[in-house]
């Protein structure tokens, strides 16, 4: 049976999303990151990514890490890409074209949204989105993702989705960056058609299961 | 016919090596980073992500880029992956498996290496490397490079190749970016296993001509 580990307030969330969308029966493991926790090796610490027990299964000790029959996959990005195209239908690929876009789209995220996005998320985690301080952290944070904000806004003013004319898997993956600059409103204010776009993956039904099930989690 | 859009002195070189083991016919068009020229946009300016004819082709201005039937594409990890599997026979991955940690270690290496070892590879550049200040910034950057640095050593104590066990894209995706740190010598000295995996990997005669051709380019 196809094992996911990861605790949903992680990039697990990206995964976990698909598999509601494409209704896959999986085992969860919610292994969470060492570094919340004031004594991760205790003997009743719960399980975590210095565990021995999840080392055993990914000596990368990192999350999300998919098992699928022998294969240990880590790096979220390119769990899901292999999830739709193993098991996805529709929601991955259907030919070596969409494929590379795909995979463009992921590594565009990736490399250049993710880690000032995240910067945002955590400032609003911390509650300083309504200081002073956090309030200009996150402009500036805002202003570093102008150009690839730009990329994205000028994509979905002439597409409805991120590859091809359905929602995919590359739906997910993009959406799941974006949204760590979502606290910010007048990052996305400034950029309706990905404002739109981002509001229409979020209404999925599989997206607000994810997302109670994320709020829900101790 | 397929056409490669970016000079050698770009991430271009993951794509210019990779047509050299292939043998593959393209057409070339070395477009420069705009950031290089005083005036990106004069009559007489050599073509770069800012001219409007390369911008036609590519609206987001980015180099590498491909063009192939009809596909236009960017993020050059994702191009190096789509011409493997689209013409790399045996140097693409030969199931969902090998897809799948193809594009694992190229996120990886994208999200966990690229930006610290870019920064060694600059310090290089600038021939500061000789000097104090220098030394001491690259010696940050090898820190911050040490926990993912320590997953490629692990990796390559038990296996000869980034995936499976034949040299392929995943090599040269993954070696075009350990490269940038390699100025830097008593890191991959740290890791002898890291080390010889590059060697092996430049040692190649494909590489030798990427490099030969990237250090005669004016």
């Amino acid at each position: 049976m196809l094992k996911i580990y990861g605790c949903y307030k992680s990039r697990a969330t990206r995964v976990l999303w698909l598999t509601e969308e494409l209704e896959l029966a999986y085992e969860h493991v919610p292994v969470i990151q060492a570094g919340k926790l004031d004594n991760p090796l205790a003997a009743d610490a719960p399980i975590n990514t210095q565990s021995p027990a999840f080392l055993a299964v990914n000596p990368f000790g990192a999350i999300p890490a998919l098992e699928d029959d022998g294969l240990v996959l880590f790096e979220s990005l390119a769990i899901t890409l292999y999830l739709a195209k193993q098991y996805g239908g529709e929601m991955g690929p259907k030919d070596l074209e969409e494929d590379a876009l795909m995979m463009q789209w992921a590594l565009f995220a990736a490399t250049e949204i993710e880690s000032n996005a995240l910067k945002i998320s955590r400032i609003a985690a911390d509650g300083r989105l309504d200081s002073e301080a956090g309030k200009s952290e996150a402009a500036a944070a805002a202003r570093l993702l102008k150009r690839p904000i730009a990329v994205l806004e000028n994509h979905f003013a002439k597409n409805e989705f991120t590859v091809s004319d359905r929602f995919t898997v590359a739906d997910i993956n993009l959406a799941e960056i974006v949204r760590y600059a979502q606290p910010y409103a007048p990052l996305l204010d400034a950029n309706p058609n990905l404002k739109a776009w981002l509001e229409r993956c979020q209404s999925r039904p599989a997206f607000k299961t994810m997302w109670a099930t994320r709020a829900a989690e101790k």
